[in-house]
């Protein structure tokens, strides 16, 4: 199974969610996010604004859909050769996106426009599937290793709460400190 | 130092506040939430519109801080006996009010109306305030205790983190566990 999907290619409904996509990034690009509207992304993309609505329901949902797809991780993470420094490496790089200012804009999206769990649930399938390439490598070398869940719980969950509610706190070397508490518990005692 | 804090009580500002707060709250309890509007809360709380654009900016910024009122915990959490059992019913307690429908509603709205990290930070802050609140009562019983950064991390961090990701992996379960985990670690090997 390959961990990094792309989008579907076929077909007119995938022909519409692209260039509706790529309308919203456009304008994304030129305006600020106030003066974005159904009608004027329906323009750019060349359909009707109620193709927009019947397939989103609204501005918020779409956002919500553009945010799910740019969070998608563009390639598998770094082998670096061990599993500390594959976890390191690789959350740092997450820690350096997601703080950042549009990568906490594409996660208020996310999250301000999820119609049920789908998009929320995408980008955290996608944390699960980089940590869980890193986690077979480890498995391969024969380290000792905790599971994807605990990864999620004790480092990706660390990382996304402070971003989200307290980013002062999140550093380079607070993402060390959880690789190696994560770590360190794996070891037997 | 109290750990629950009261909402400003004097002064034309802080009745504005309450009226325009109290108005947002009746009108969510008989409508849906798409058919706010900031003249309609206006209305209601017997307040001009452009007092609400003025002071908040706009409807997505005011339910971002009335979101933020109403997650203000109304009392310190349950005083057990042992800190492990204190931070499993406050725990369990967090996880049933914040991942219902209304809790979600509201950790959205925080989210996604946030002017900077007012509001965010308020929300860590209740948790932060609540965790200090039991270990201050564990290093008085003279029991080895995390300290409240590690409870946000290892604790509070995944509970936020999969109600807003993956709310299926988050059951009061995992939340007795995590509490385990987390105190296991502060034994002397």
């Amino acid at each position: 199974m390959s961990p990094i999907q792309g989008t579907r290619t076929g077909g007119r409904s995938a022909r519409v969610q692209r260039s509706v996509h790529a309308a919203v990034q456009e304008l994304l690009g030129q305006r600020s996010r106030s003066e974005l509207s159904v009608p004027l992304v329906a323009q750019h993309a060349g359909v009707t604004p109620s193709t927009v609505y019947r397939r989103w329901g609204g501005l918020q949902e779409l956002l919500s859909d553009v945010a799910a797809e740019r969070l998608r991780p563009d390639a598998p993470p770094e082998d670096t050769g061990a599993l500390a420094s594959d976890l390191n490496a690789w959350a740092v790089q997450y820690l350096e996106e997601m703080s950042s200012s549009p990568g906490r804009e594409y996660i208020r999206d996310v999250i301000a426009g999820d119609t049920g769990t789908a998009n929320t649930g995408q980008c955290c399938g996608y944390a699960y599937e980089q940590v869980s390439v890193m986690l077979q490598r480890a498995a391969d070398r024969g380290e000792p290793a905790p599971d994807a869940d605990q990864v999620l719980d004790h480092l990706v969950a660390p990382m996304m709460y402070r971003i989200l509610f307290d980013p002062a706190q999140i550093t380079p070397e607070r993402v060390d400190a959880l690789v190696h508490e994560l770590l360190d518990d794996q070891h037997p005692s």
